[in-house]
């Protein structure tokens, strides 16, 4: 179904590189959408763009359409997600393309939601457009990792957040963790926290820290307000705390045998817990099943750690403040135990960037691609 | 003395720069002497460059002045330190720019060394030189930081080379540390020790790990070899390790009661020996007298932690590899003991850089530069 790489031509590579950054602009509003982008172009000249916004509102190829208007027949559509071919909330995308006399489409990556996955592209070709698949591919996934995660593996996309100190340190013996970052990281989280779906904490934070978990973009960037998770398993914490204030919706995730105690409303949901450990796993699929593309773990370094050894970490999203700690502080994960070489845990360093005093480092497990 | 920075031009700027970066060539050759580099021009033409090579050989300004011949008449010399007054080794420089005819001496910084410190550019202007002095002073000083804190602090620079995990260990409970580092980061840990005048290990490490602490640069760049210091307050492991054996000199620092095992041939000195502790501070001094201009510690734990907490480190030169260690491995410096947020050692990143799979980052000391 894909074409050799060697296919398509720079206009080609420059026209979906548009496209992707286009459909970058609804990073914060999509979700549980994918962000799609879609430029027109006739040759080199671009006659319509559009990118999807939100969920339940028009998808780009409607917008792109509408833009180019007339300009769309005989021109070539880049698309960086296949064109939707079921009724949704608003029409077939297939359909557009067809009637608006589109002639070639590219799409970067075949969709793999159950009600697209092919359907979309064999539309088009049945309609005689001559179609073009594979275009920047690894781009498109990495765009919307969150949502093939959910669809692919049945689980989101999970980014463990850490502040450490230069000595790998994330909070003192006291618990006290307040501040090891600096301004500009603390402020870095919040656009990071804005593409979840879900911040996930444990109640340990909620007693410790009391965090709002909302997003604070100091500024009017509109943003779909991602679910506050908490893994509670006795329902501890249900009764106070800055996370069950408004702002965005609250979801406790407790033991099978735990109790809401009388009086509280809360939305909340049972997993099995045990020998005292949460199934992470069932949470995960739980939060797939909310429709959850992308969850950050912001909590301390027993969930860390446990969402670690679990092997269910997919980035660590590191901010390595320039202070020591010392040794009696407490470590980055809890429960990591290591006592031969062999048994270490590898990773990559998949970016690395300073912000502010701070130095932002993502992380992903196992070897680098080669 | 110093003109006001708008009184260079951009030729000045130019100029300087390309002597700084001819000093830079004797990094690994000039020890115990700075590294000088110097360039000679007519207007924006260069007419003769040089830099000094090694102690004992002839100046930056020789190499210059002879390259330029007759065009060093009515010329300019930019020099990255202030021209000698005094008879060493190879005669005075300053003489030897008055003789050729230069009519102007730019000099980035004085040499504080007190057989010259002001007498060069001195005897400079009293032959009717203009002499402009404190053009890009900072990387003047930056280049040969070594040499300016041997003769201004009466001790070396010094830098702790630490090697890393993600998770702030430096080894595994077992002691462990081998291979924590990629290869890439362990041939680039041999650049900085062919800069360096010492490489610094404590007893611990010689036991465990046996390094040659030999510079290893893999082709046939020349260079000074450092000398190796191993402190050994009981004096345990002198009869054994590759640290004892050719390609550098080995000194051992002990306690004042300690004995050189009957029949072993080594160069040992004693430091006082307070609580178990070794007196740092002494044995910088003692290096410094001894020439030492930077001096590259390569220990453990126990010495890095020590020298930490002594508010004895310049800078930390750390290698982080994308590895976990868990917990349980050892953490990055001993007896850091902090308990409140306000103890925190603050410093800051000077440089950040991918060296293949590790980063590697160079931490200074207290609060960011303004």
């Amino acid at each position: 179904m894909s074409q050799p790489q060697q296919a398509y031509t720079a206009t080609d590579h420059a026209m979906m590189a548009r496209a992707l950054r286009l459909a970058q602009k609804g990073a914060y509003t999509t979700k549980p959408n994918p962000m799609v982008g879609c430029v027109i172009a006739q040759g080199d000249e671009v006659v319509g763009t559009g990118w999807h916004e939100r969920k339940g509102g028009p998808h780009a190829e409607v917008f792109a359409l509408q833009a180019a208007g007339e300009r769309a027949r005989g021109a070539t559509a880049y698309v960086t997600l296949e064109p939707c071919s079921h009724v949704g909330s608003t029409g077939p995308c297939a359909d557009a393309l067809i009637s608006a006399g589109v002639t070639r489409v590219v799409g970067a990556v075949r969709d793999p939601f159950p009600e697209v996955d092919g359907s979309g592209f064999e539309k088009l070709r049945a309609a005689g457009i001559q179609v073009d698949v594979g275009l920047m591919e690894a781009q498109a996934r990495q765009l919307n990792k969150g949502f093939f995660s959910r669809i692919e593996r049945g689980r989101p996309w999970v980014r463990v957040k850490l502040a450490t100190s230069l000595d790998g340190r994330s909070a003192l013996a006291s618990g006290d963790s307040k501040w090891i970052s600096g301004e500009a990281a603390r402020r870095d989280v919040q656009k990071w926290r804005a593409r979840a779906g879900a911040i996930l904490t444990g109640a340990g934070t909620v007693l410790m820290d009391d965090p709002h978990l909302t997003v604070r973009l100091g500024d009017d960037t509109p943003f779909v307000p991602p679910l506050r998770v908490v893994l509670d398993p006795g329902l501890a914490t249900v009764q106070r705390g800055h996370v069950r204030e408004g702002g965005a919706p609250t979801l406790y995730i407790h033991a099978t045998d735990a109790r809401m105690p009388r009086g509280v409303e809360a939305d909340h949901v049972a997993v099995p817990v045990e020998a005292g450990r949460m199934d992470l796993g069932a949470v995960l699929k739980l939060l797939a099943q909310r429709q959850i593309n992308e969850v950050q773990v912001e909590a301390g370094a027993t969930l860390a750690g446990a969402f670690l050894t679990s092997g269910l970490v997919d980035e660590l999203l590191l901010y390595v403040a320039p202070v020591m700690l010392g040794e009696r502080a407490r470590p980055l994960f809890d429960n990591l135990h290591i006592d031969e070489m062999t048994e270490r845990l590898n990773m990559h360093v998949a970016e690395t960037r300073r912000i502010g005093e701070d130095v932002r480092v993502f992380v992903h497990p196992g070897p680098a691609p080669k």
